[in-house]
């Protein structure tokens, strides 16, 4: 993640939320009064973007200084204080709100990707996301479900493969897609070819497709699929995975485990800033 | 909302989800196909954020023609298609995790009003949202939120006034708080200020406040505080107030009940767009 | 005002001033070469906008020390130095014409503004600006406004309510239109109407708006109107302010006296850089 | 001037003024409203800026149509209808402030520069602008110049060279400066040297500078310079011409005028939108 | 490719080439005035960037037509006029020389790939570009690498995994490098190992490295190397190819050829503009 | 040229070079780990662009130290250590690319320019460069022609007036063309006019074109052309001069000897980043 794109998310999140100005802090507030704080858990979680925070409040002014208490993807009491904050009480007053805004997303994204991961411990299963994020936020989402103890699916649709019902009708099947796909393609990225049967599993294997997806099957479906490829693919399954028993998909033998619902479905963690 | 600004916001989504291209569908779709498809709820819900979706795709290719089945705030009963769409196979497949991702959300976000909206039918209460929004989206947000029959409060911090623990502190009690802003702001904003207590709505009353915040308070003391005010100013019922019974809430008296979980805590409302 | 918006404003005066270089000083000034000197008021006036000409300075070089030896909106004398600068010669050359652009705009306004307020001095009505500004310049031209002890009207058409002519008409009437707004707008906005005679400030007090517009009257209609509203609205005079005689307005009792000329026909300060 | 720079320019207008949303008009026009109206001149004037007025609604609505009824640089007098507009109720009312504030400023600058050029009808001197313009509207401005009958000086730092006290100190006198520069610089540039005496003058011809500008002289001064210089160089009178008789400046028989209150000081041309 | 992202590009190059007005055409060519035109290969060569080209001209005016007389990917010979052009006489001549520029540019590596490609035809090597590629037309340069006939190689450091000898340095050795990686990126990408000799490859292989870069190597290590792996990895040699013979190289049975010249040492192709 | 401008160059180079994420050397090196190397000139050439491979490397983390250990235009011989760098390992490797792919583009031009400047040495002529550059890096290609020893023609359509033959076919001659375009433009240019034989140069001198281009003359007609104008205007020889023998160009007698090649066929400069 380059400093300067992430600092252009934040902008974007301040001048949305600061407009031409925080009128009431600047008429309160005396320009040269400071003042102390602390960010606090107030709710178990996973913390997650405290360097995000932190170049939030450094954006307004950069005299602002924010020691952590905590470190990303650490697993929190409800109680715990997870920074400090001191420095000029009108911008870190003006600034409260958006990085906050920004931390609770991102802490509560990590949250659930380490519930899920923990969901699946003791399997060789790995807990991956989707490209059903937050429009805008998508590497900071990815980067929280990393944080969480995820895994990244491709960032987007220019840096893996997968090839779906619609392109494998388009291309006459899955052999001569995934053919398409390798003439085209850099040598560097794996192909991934979406199945709903053994039939189309079979097919992705006879065309050497790197990873197969098991896309809507029952447990027992995906427990045959994998023990039909037979380690010459990775597997993943798919579709509606926040609401399956993970642990029992896990249990099938699959490699990845992509939910959806990790970031399209977002519980901000409770956290507060308390001033002293 | 500007179109322009709108756009915006869809460009950077669409950049970040499809980069330098999507080379699945480059590869596998044929340059001339064409394919026309339905978005189609898979539950029921508000919809929410279709001339949005519209956009996003006009944004790939001015060809796309989506149809709308349904309109902005229609309440849809599962298997309702809420539109169709019809146009070169290329950019509808490029567009269409993107289009989901933004009409998705903000269907998630009116849904939820919605259904606080409902909650309270019958008082004269209205539900409000909050800052504590997605950070990049909060115009599309606060729209859901009236989308969904819920009323917007101030859209940051340059369109509205409310005085808070901090800002009382600083300017040395209520009234030269009340005061101080009073000489600096357009005189077209209201004054809200955020009392705790009887004692705080007393000084808010006799600083003329247009607007007292109940924060965190019982519905006992709402009630009493409603009745003390009587009229004299707006009473805003605040403080997690996505976890209280709405209807009780209302039941008190107050004017408005602010809900940061509106979006804070989005659900996705599930939509899918399948090809015929 | 934030930083990095203000940055943005003064980039691209920067950009438009230097374009691909400023290569009559590149060819004639020496690398290392250092340079100091002093900004000197040529007239009387209102000092305003040193915080900007520091940053456009520190824009080119981070080198260049500015010290301010007047403060934002000090009256100053003919021949009085309002700030000292030093700092390598050729930024400060190449950054003299922009710092003064914006220097002599905003302190133009300012003392515009500052004569208006001087000359109702003595009764209870503030000077307010309008949205009569320059292109690109708003927030800086409001915040100069203020300097200059000025109020400042609604920012934008987003934060604040003016109920014209064409509103009414379309909504119906005085009282339909206000209802309609109030129902779609923030709470925290108060809502205002433009009046032109008795019979439109009645039905505007009828639809309780909280200010009430006395569009181009008479001095004696608007002491009647003022009267009439005896308290129950903000009454605000508008209509060619900047021809009338300022002091007379105000005795007629208004509340604010709303002035396009004070941005749409600007003259700059004289101020001017030396050189030691 | 490229069409989507004049657009960024109009757009930053918009987004200034509009903000969030123009929620009175959302309130009070319905979605399918039309309108019609006229742009009026209240006063004399040369009318400037046509173009961007119509882009500035267009930007906001492309069903906007504006039929114009006089041409750029036209003078009119008071009274005369200088374009039609028609369209969607809502986009031309929020637009009309901005594309107002646009059209009144350029007309204004005409109307200055027309009047300036008028008053020396007769010799054979140009009328010229300087680098004393708005921040952020230099193009604008230069062209609105232009339209009205003057002449440009340089657009910026880097089309154009003029030799300043400060340059030739640094550079060791006239002569070293003029040849520094007249190995950096593309030959496609003439070379402008400030002078203040006939010493001065002299030096700037021996180092055969194209144009000699005669900063701050008194009118015998320029007639001698203008003599002594001979068609050798062009000749700029400079310095607070603003406040000078211009005829009398011409008739020293210099080539250019420049006056920077063209642009620093503008009064806005009374224009209004009237609706039908 | 967004189109979007393609139009910025252009638009960047016809702002530094245009800056702020054609002042010579302004003059010189009615407002009014057509042109009709055609592009004219002045040499052999491999078309490329026809539609950037389009784009250009579109950018300053819609009403341009540009018809293409070849295509993408076409070799033609001297001679070959391979676009009409129609137009606005002021819009085509200001927007000659950008058009040309990216057209020529992208012509130029379109021919340079297809040569190396035709250099080994008959083996079963492809020709692949690198990240040498010029600062910010990278997508671009891609692009013609592809027209030409060549394949890609990674876009970026996001879409692609090379270990290379820092990497491995740091890390402890070949084995925990690549395990880091695989620990840490999307399962949708391949993972390559730069070698130096058969040592190395022997480590990249036991790492299970899905591509082995040869790097520097001479034919025969090179031939021995590809023996020595069997299929097990794809591989690529690397360093300094455009000066190699690579048919020779090719035969040694490698998968890829790298060549950075491709894109860091660009000879435009020779096409101009000319006018009937 | 403007920090901030060149910033903005340098990170669209790094965004799509970067993307998402370096996630190799992510994975690979230590976040705290420091590195140290020294950049080595692997052939002669004239070294540019350091400034610009500094910035990119400090953009991505202000704690890399660059030292320099040769000098903006300097020749060195193969095996020179140009520059040294130390900081953190993670982010010099992540800029490492970009970085050298800015300073071999500029460096390779510089050499090119310098070698061109070397071949006409003796004579009064001097080497210019055109309007045929890179898209989107023109600034830093011409700021690299001068590193070279050569000289600028005109940055672009704006800083300087080139008449060519459809200029003058529509003005109807060059002596209105010219006229027409002094009346237009600053008078602070210079007027040159495109010419291909004795006939259009005595129109040109008539005209009292300051500069007369020598288009696609042999070196006899050149020469001729020389004698004719006699210092009444500038020459310059322009037409495919970099298949010329540049020493017998400049032996006519032209001023100016304008090369296309030197910025649209560029050989990027051998130089590695090489580390301790």
């Amino acid at each position: 993640m380059l400093n300067f794109e992430i600092d252009r998310i934040i902008q974007n999140a301040l001048i949305e939320d600061i407009g031409t100005g925080d009128i009431t802090t600047e008429s309160c507030i005396p320009e040269n009064a400071h003042i102390s704080g602390y960010f606090i858990a107030k709710e178990e979680g996973t913390v997650c973007g405290l360097f995000v925070m932190g170049r939030a409040f450094r954006l307004l002014d950069p005299e602002i200084k924010v020691t952590l208490k905590s470190s990303e993807g650490q697993r929190v009491p409800k109680g715990t204080i997870i920074a400090e904050i001191e420095g000029p009480a009108r911008a870190v007053l003006t600034g409260e709100r958006t990085a906050l805004n920004l931390l609770q997303h991102m802490s509560g994204i990590a949250t659930a990707a380490s519930r899920s991961v923990a969901a699946i411990s003791g399997t060789k299963a790995r807990i991956a996301d989707t490209r059903k994020t937050t429009p805008g936020l998508r590497i900071l989402e990815k980067y929280a479900v990393r944080t969480g103890g995820g895994s990244n699916h491709r960032i987007g649709l220019s840096d893996g493969i997968l090839i779906k019902d619609n392109h494998i009708a388009a291309a006459g099947g899955i052999i001569p897609a995934v053919e398409a796909v390798r003439r085209r393609i850099p040598h560097t990225l794996k192909i991934e070819v979406e199945t709903t049967d053994i039939a189309e599993v079979d097919e992705a294997l006879a065309a050497k497709a790197d990873i197969i997806m098991l896309d809507n099957m029952t447990n027992e479906q995906m427990k045959e699929a994998v023990l039909h490829i037979g380690g010459r693919a990775l597997t993943e399954a798919s579709g509606n995975m926040g609401d399956r028993d993970l642990k029992a998909v896990a249990e099938t033998g699959v490699d990845l485990i992509s939910i959806g619902a990790l970031t399209h479905t977002v519980r901000a963690m409770d956290i507060s800033l308390k001033f002293n």
